[in-house]
């Protein structure tokens, strides 16, 4: 794999955190914070709901991404940055390229999906297409930044991505006093191992709980096996959570989060649209894997306070899961 | 018609306004404003979302439900309380029944959907069926009225009513300012023309405009021709926007409104899947009436702050419009 964008590569302190919380709000909205009385009734838990589909891009991705380009030098942001992506990471980048006025280039597979595609150009960013596979991906990503010049960023595994999503969690502490948990979907690992190290440093007896789909439990079987078991034909309609866990992110994950639930396609769809029908909030199937969590296992929430990391509310309104 | 209610049947001044807000304040949410710098861009205006879909119920009608309900006295409260809706004001008035303590009769067509009879089931009501014709809900509720003492609920053509859906706009009046125009959809006219009572209390040079489906344009002939034309045979997706406007709320808007401008259905429907693409928030097809208004004549809104009012968010998620 082409070398990644690695500006300041050692794990982020609590320094490195609040600068890139200083440095995004420059772009970045403090999301709100909502909260349900119809849906803590059902949990039997104080839920508080941060809002991330509510950021620019529908996603959290858009904190990583703006960290990323705002902290890269202008002779390194000349040359542009280049990703891989289908999904909101791609988009995220893209217009964080833009709002600093330099290019993006995004490697996306030629069977991604026109709106998908549309809204990533619709942010201002070069589509290379490739074919539907790793090694298509990797190589058509080599020959872009060979050609370009443009730096990597990659969408999890970089501890600048890390400190950005970091501060969805530290904004939500601001926001509510005295969580006894916070829970986010995990994917890759990014929202996951930057929800940890921010309570880490911030109120680290806060538990960290991750929602992860059965069909896609790689990141679950690694934490227990203490080791990387990558994503093979994962299965679920959480489109956001496939891949396998970052090298950089399991080793944050494994310090410090509590335990990762799966969670059934059945109660994820369950999920998702009792937040749309109660909260009349369009969040994605990958967010729902979180509120699942709490709705699946009330004795482990009982009484409690807990932050919710919505990630997203990017749908495609045409495939609805019911 | 069985009599309606009338512990204050006069026309609303300030005095009345501010005390249904401050008697509402108890239990209806202070909603919060939004805002989108995508669809600012597309409309050419600066657009202010009241988000009445995220009041309780899903829907402004809680408003002047919960001041009706505030505003009797211990012996009428006794008696309970009744309407005939097949939507939102039915559940608005059943909760605010249950959060006083006191019975709601709620008649509804026995072709009313299953969800909408569960819904008003849930927030505690009797519903009591009937042929689905207008003079079987009228019968039907005279007989409920005789036999249980109960008060008459009129939806909209009520003073108390009006007052308490003119709370909205006062709120927004105190949450962003400047505003140069608000818009609300029209159906029977209870939030319309407490919009408008409140605007000519509060900042009486903004304008107040309205928006109608094409198919059910009876309120804008109505004030065209200075006389109430009764909405006969209307055919449009956005179901809260079906009935007459009432008489009180038909002199209100002759005075108070600018201009009430029609829609056509595809309009609707592009507006409301914009605002839950961009926005992430789920609104019903009567509150993207309001959001077309703007974006089908930019031309009187360009460059101007407009507050839109989302009148609701209840949808059929197993039915959309796309």
């Amino acid at each position: 794999m082409t070398s990644s964008h690695k500006p300041a590569d050692r794990l982020p302190g609590l320094q490195d955190l609040l600068a890139a919380r200083k440095r995004i709000s420059r772009w970045a909205h403090l999301t709100p914070v909502a909260t349900c009385e119809g849906i803590d009734r059902m949990s039997g838990a104080r839920l508080f709901f941060k809002c991330e589909n509510l950021q620019k891009v529908g996603a959290f991705k858009f904190r990583g991404a703006s960290n990323v380009v705002l902290s890269l030098g202008d002779d390194e942001a000349s040359r542009g940055v280049a990703t891989h992506s289908s999904g909101n990471h791609a988009g995220a980048l893209a217009l964080a390229a833009r709002l600093r006025g330099i290019e993006a280039h995004v490697v996306m597979p030629s069977n991604s999906s026109a709106p998908k595609m549309a809204a990533v150009r619709g942010y201002g960013a070069k589509i290379i297409e490739c074919e539907p596979t790793l090694d298509s991906r990797e190589e058509t990503l080599n020959r872009v930044v060979e050609q370009t010049g443009a730096i990597f960023v990659h969408p999890y595994d970089d501890y600048g991505i890390i400190a950005g999503q970091a501060t969805a969690a530290m904004e939500l502490l601001d926001q509510v006093a005295d969580l006894d948990a916070i829970i986010t979907p995990v994917g890759g690992g990014g929202l996951l191992s930057g929800t940890a190290l921010a309570v880490n440093h911030i109120l680290p007896e806060t538990r960290v709980i991750a929602g992860e789909p059965r069909g896609a439990d790689d990141a679950c079987r690694s934490l227990r096996e203490g080791r990387i078991i990558p994503s093979v034909d994962p299965q679920t309609i959480a489109d956001g959570l496939l891949t396998s866990l970052g090298e950089r992110n399991f080793s944050i994950i494994q310090e410090n989060v509590e335990r990762i639930i799966t969670i059934g396609e059945s109660e994820i769809v369950h999920a998702m649209r009792i937040v749309w029908e109660r909260m009349k909030m369009i969040i994605e199937p990958s967010s729902a894997v979180a509120l699942a969590v709490v709705l699946e296992n009330p004795e482990l929430f009982s009484g409690q306070r807990v932050g919710i990391i919505i990630s997203g509310g990017n749908v495609d309104l045409d495939r609805l899961p019911w």
